[in-house]
């Protein structure tokens, strides 16, 4: 997950590169023996891809702080958001077997695939709730009591966000949801391997984790289940994962997750790291850099991830000037990069349009060195101030 | 894909061995800088895996016999199944946009994700007809013409049975379904590497594939959706493939496909070498061990597969004894091993509950030789003799 010479990757909350972990384990599981058999068979071929699927499970089980079997493999974090998501939908609308539970609570800030899911519910007819959040992207904790109701069927909210880094504090926003009778789903696709966690001690029902976003392969990732928590599959099939999602396993994907599950005693270490490099990133950026401000300076956040607003800049033409000198950044979410719209989950803030217009993120990974940061700011006020310059000139012109 | 010294894999209908060339790909593709991008950034590490998507769909196309933006890549057939059907379903019952349309049909001899998915339809309302077969294996033709009516939603018919390597009239039934004004379904998933396919020229609305039955990596599969045919997506979440299917795309997966799609140039000639090997494993079979049927035999079948039902021989004793002699068979579906149930697919045939259970599929793929197959034919000649003579010895004890 080397950065090549002349290139800083610093774009971590879209996708991590694959660790140097998991690449020789796909080089190595891709040349065993029978590796590449069908779990479900019961033959010879079969017992690799068997035992490395109940190993995954245990593996796993440990850096999510849950049992092995509350673990289900899918595709990855939007799967596993459309495989709850919908499971509760049908049990109201369809199964109507949740009585007079027929509402959904969820933030204003959510990944595309929450949100998404949403709309269409209430394109069907469903009662949405959207927590607002404030202008440090904090959840309006009153707002959330008041809708909380025995209407509640499920509350879906995010442990972290991914633009902003934000930390949601996930155990309260469960705790309220179960008095209310609700169950709750987080999607925690950012958390894992950022900061310890624990699935036992949030309490939640369900949780949805990516492979990519944690150093292992793209196409794999996980949705937890409480035990004792049911939901009607989205993938329906053989009786693979215990009937709760059907297809036969996408094994090499798994096991490369399990790989990297390995490595969860660096977790803390690394997030106390990363937080002094984004500390020592934004205290330069703020003291070298005029008129910029960090969205969310006050909430808790995630350790690797800076939102940056610098004014008079265009954050679009900003990351590819930086793209042309070897930086990756974003200016918000991957998924809805090249939509020439400002981030909907900055306008949610409060910022205005120009703000988010102006917003730059920046995340930080395992791999990522002190040296890298110093050129990358270097580079920032370079391009930065040239841009500025442009605009000024611009202004004038007109 | 080489087998090792002492054991034969003959269960090609389950599960590929991923190819030479893919296993090659594999190993150069995770080393190539910034291949791990996520295609939704717009910075280096995007190009990468963005030109794989695109190549993908294009070689892809190719194999299918159909236009790059037709191809949408799933995590594998179930979910491509799901997809489908999910979205016929919605638009009937929930969006309420198919007017009269409301009704469903399919084999009785599908996969299980698909007979899952109709019967949750039918557990809340839906109606589904389902095709019944004769004993070799084909459609009642006349009862599918009397059922297609204008309140006919969808078809869903696989292309080739997984069991029996039986062939559907895809063609001829989708033809039919049209003139109702139904659109059309195919599981395709036995057909890719098996015989050649063009989908334009079937006509199909819609089709499912999967990599790993085709010598790619597992976790990797595609819905075709003709041009012009919507659905609404299973997952929703950023843009990806065109907003059809939400999440980072399994690029590694979906390159895996793509480069074992090259090899398109070698399906009919595979397939003419399979069948001679099969017609000549089922002759000796037929001629050297007494008390032998062959399932499906007068239907046009899938060049690589052989159903067969050995009487006095149980099955999955069969399976077990062959295993610890090397040889990896079958005795129905992958998805359903070790489910001691009789296949529903030979029971909807008319083979009583004992042929069922007496059944064993052996299905060859491109590695497979003769000399492998003259092994196995003496093993199995020797293996079904000793267990038929257990079981005159248990008939005498008891």
């Amino acid at each position: 997950m080397k950065n090549t010479a002349d290139s800083v990757y610093l774009d971590f909350n879209a996708t991590a590169p694959t660790s140097v972990e998991v690449q020789k384990f796909v080089e190595k599981f891709i040349k065993i023996s029978g590796s590449w058999g069908n779990p479900s068979s019961i033959h010879w071929a079969s017992r690799v891809p068997k035992l490395e699927i109940r190993e995954a499970h245990k593996n796993i089980a440990k850096v999510l702080g849950c049992a092995p079997l509350e673990v289900i493999f899918t595709s990855g974090g939007s799967e596993s958001n459309a495989s709850i998501l919908r499971s509760v939908f049908d049990a109201v609308f369809l199964e109507k077997s949740m009585g007079e539970k027929c509402e959904f609570i969820t933030s204003c800030v959510e990944h595309p695939s929450v949100l998404k899911s949403f709309k269409y519910f209430e394109s069907l007819g469903a009662k949405v709730h959207y927590i607002s959040v404030n202008r440090q992207g904090q959840l309006d904790l009153e707002q959330y009591r008041k809708l909380l109701s025995n209407r509640t069927a499920l509350v879906s909210i995010m442990w972290a966000n991914n633009e902003t880094g934000v930390i949601h504090p996930i155990k309260q926003l469960c705790a309220l949801a179960h008095q209310a009778g609700a169950l709750f789903h987080t999607d925690a696709v950012q958390t894992l391997g950022k900061f310890e966690i624990n699935l036992h001690d949030s309490q939640v029902d369900f949780a949805s984790f990516s492979g990519h976003k944690f150093y292992a392969l793209k196409g794999i990732g996980v949705l937890y289940s409480r035990k004792g928590s049911r939901f009607h599959p989205l993938i329906l099939g053989g009786g693979q994962e215990r009937h709760r999602r059907g297809g036969t396993e996408n094994v090499l994907g798994l096991a490369s997750f399990a790989e990297m599950s390995k490595q969860r005693s660096k977790i803390t270490e690394q997030a106390q790291r990363l937080e002094i490099l984004r500390d020592h990133f934004e205290a330069r950026v703020l003291a070298e850099i005029p008129s910029v401000t960090v969205t969310a300076k006050e909430s808790l956040r995630l350790a690797n991830t800076s939102s940056l607003v610098l004014s008079g800049v265009d954050g679009e033409t900003l990351l590819m000037a930086l793209d042309l000198r070897g930086f990756a950044v974003s200016t918000g979410a991957a998924c809805s990069s090249g939509n020439p719209e400002p981030s909907p989950v900055l306008l949610s803030m409060g910022l205005t349009r120009q703000e988010a217009q102006n917003s730059l993120r920046v995340s930080l990974g395992w791999c990522t060195s002190l040296e890298e940061i110093e050129k990358f700011i270097d580079v920032l006020k370079e391009v930065v101030l040239r841009l500025r310059s442009f605009g000024d000139m611009q202004e004038i012109e007109v």
